[in-house]
């Protein structure tokens, strides 16, 4: 039987300024791979400096996080952008953070949108396109980390961008296969041990519950966990210990 | 006898949304290199791009322009950023320019600063010495452009970063080598000959004439023209055509 | 018979720091009524004094023209703020403004949100409830300047906030009387005398054509003329020589 | 003899977005006038809203914290606007404020400047005299909240602005009646009985002991609390108790 490999990723590096967000020294540790803000939804150029440094003593992988410029939203809010805009907004902030892996002597990873830009992503054919392009025509190599079974998951199979399916162990999912949404008084789970448990049973069976009880299938090779959420770090434990107890090896997709 | 070599260059790509500055496509067909804004004093990801594509189409060198995050003063007032934050958003900024080449298949040739922070790092050593470094730190293939004599170049010798040391003929000078300031009634040089015959003048001579009529030497590799004005065009080209009567050749530094 | 009166207004104080926007020394004489921006989507406090001040000289109404966060799409994107975040950040634009209007011992006359917020609020009766109950608190003498027949207008009446309705003489409208996109090939009606012809008979008849060429009831006190088109002041004036040699009254709302 | 009146004074409002600051829940109850922040250097529309609300449900004094447009730094970083900008920035912060107060039927009472604002009018009599004539011209009933002793009190005298002189509890004094700067390993008093026996001998002697031990006199009538210090609440509530120990009125200077 082939052995279940599952990476960790969370959102990173997304304080601003005097602002702190998230517990990231908590966190950091039980991962294998980070989404990095890149300055315009979240982060600053002093916050992604020194959180590439942390992430590179951990040896984890870095890939970028870009979002939409709404700052004071935190790029959650919908915001239309046209394809051209979207595709451009990313390069610019990928090569952002591209400035300080070339500093650091370390290669970018992957790319992850973020919030609203991701959300339209899953749904939005031209906006995922326009995603999948920038991702492989900045770097063929670099892997783009979209929901299982999106459109963005499409798009860079037609494009022919390397692609990395992500599923969810702290939020619940709608029949479609969405995540529900944040004001959704069933959206987070914060229990860590359901959080685990449903981590487990994701890996293992590639299927997850959805909030009305039907099961729907779920492929997925790396798991986000929401670092925003101050029991991330709690969660990311508890995945970890329910995962070494069942044989599920936790390992980055990107070496 | 040595030939004289020349670059001209100027500040492009300081558009911003709807709003357009400067007559580029008058003056781009002159230039034999350009300075990108990059997002923080001036020019957004799509300007950005489009003005990345002009260049390459014009078989110009390109280089980044990154400038204080202060859109509303367009980089030109003093700003106390530490060396530590100046080197952060110069890597910030030159990266983003960095993307976009990549998508481009181009390459990045030289880093100049904009406005107030040129400036700035003309006369103080800590943020030079930041800014050469961090310029280092991306590529050490990259070249800093910065004023003839400047602190900017000193540090950059003694850090090891490659530099080009420009000149300016639409600008008076003072006694101590530095511009005039922009309020200086005298600031600026608005005759299309008269910035002409400067330039030959500093081209041949090494020496420019100060506003209050004493010599100082002054040795360059690339003449600055600055793009914001109308008359930049016209300057360019006058001095295209009394260098080429007087067997000065205009080339890029970068090659 | 009774007298028509027409109010002519336009958006401006668009410029932003060193970028200028549209033409308006030359449109400004013509008007009744400005709507000057607040800095979000155009403008900046150094441009609104000035603005205030050309308005103060030429005696027109002062109205506060707020838009999205969004400085780099000029407001022109949509951008899915709730109810709640467009009545804060109108009322903070709004009080900006009024702040410059205090210094100089002038009154605010009205609203007029901007671009993609004023179409969002001309059709979301959510968000144009928020934005008239935004203008009634924070002065029940204020006008709401809103498109005629939209849901601005309706909402208006409800909460009981004034409101004037307005006309485009520089636009084509759609059957269902929304202005037809800027991107569509007929949006922009660009020849000044078409336009006061246009501006002529939807005075007179209370109607307008549509691009299809079906005929639409439209009821008006003020017709807008976009700043930021080069042609504006020539429109203006033909139709302040068109409405003069017919006897339509060029009046502001707001005395 | 004459009762001793101190106002405690606090900056407040300095969240933004999704980034909270300070524990204002914990300091609120101790003060008698808050500084709220206005969306430049920190705090926006939704903070100012809320932080407004909070400070009428507790029958505070209402004052408006402009700082330069800075978010980044937090307005803490020397940013060398002219007098002119400084007014306008000035007059559109406090506006933008005052829209909140309109709404809420509260009537605001005072001005302060920000971090390095605050800072460089203390000192530049041109700055100083900027904020103090905008003050007046918003409304000739604020008072400025200015540094006991500094020239913002003087230009305030000169011009006929309303002036409130505050002094420091949490902060270390240098010679020349500055406050130390924050990078002074002395800069801060972090305990708060030292800070309240401070604060009680500065309240009855006018006198405060520099950090090199001199002691130079010290006129005010409201005492600062850093809102972004953790221990903010405790020194309130020392302050608030050794007052009342020794018959030192705790009172607004606006009522």
């Amino acid at each position: 039987m082939e052995k279940i490999l599952v990476d960790l990723n969370a959102d990173v590096g997304e304080s601003f300024g005097v602002y702190s967000l998230g517990n990231e020294e908590g966190l950091l540790p039980y991962l294998t791979s980070v989404n990095i803000a890149c300055g315009l939804h979240a982060g600053d150029p002093l916050v992604m400096e020194r959180t590439i440094k942390k992430a590179i003593g951990l040896k984890l992988s870095i890939g970028a996080h870009p979002g939409y410029p709404d700052l004071q939203g935190f790029g959650r809010r919908r915001f239309s952008l046209s394809p051209k805009e979207v595709k451009c907004f990313l390069i610019y902030q990928v090569g952002a953070l591209m400035g300080f892996l070339k500093v650091a002597k370390e290669r970018l990873s992957h790319v992850k949108p973020h919030g609203a830009l991701y959300n339209e992503a899953c749904q939005n054919p031209e906006i995922a396109r326009a995603i999948a392009e920038a991702v492989q025509e900045i770097d063929p190599e670099l892997f783009l980390l979209a929901r299982s079974g999106s459109e963005m998951v499409k798009q860079a199979k037609l494009v022919g961008t390397k692609v990395v399916e992500e599923a969810f162990a702290d939020r619940n999912y709608g029949e479609d296969g969405d995540l529900l949404p944040r004001d959704h008084p069933e959206a987070l789970i914060r229990n860590p041990e359901e959080a685990a448990k449903r981590a487990l049973s994701m890996a293992k069976e590639k299927r997850v519950k959805t909030v009305s009880g039907m099961e729907i299938p779920l492929n997925f090779r790396s798991l986000c966990i929401h670092g925003d959420n101050p029991l991330a770090p709690a969660i990311a434990r508890s995945i970890r210990e329910i995962f070494a107890a069942n044989e599920i090896e936790v390992s980055p997709f990107s070496i």
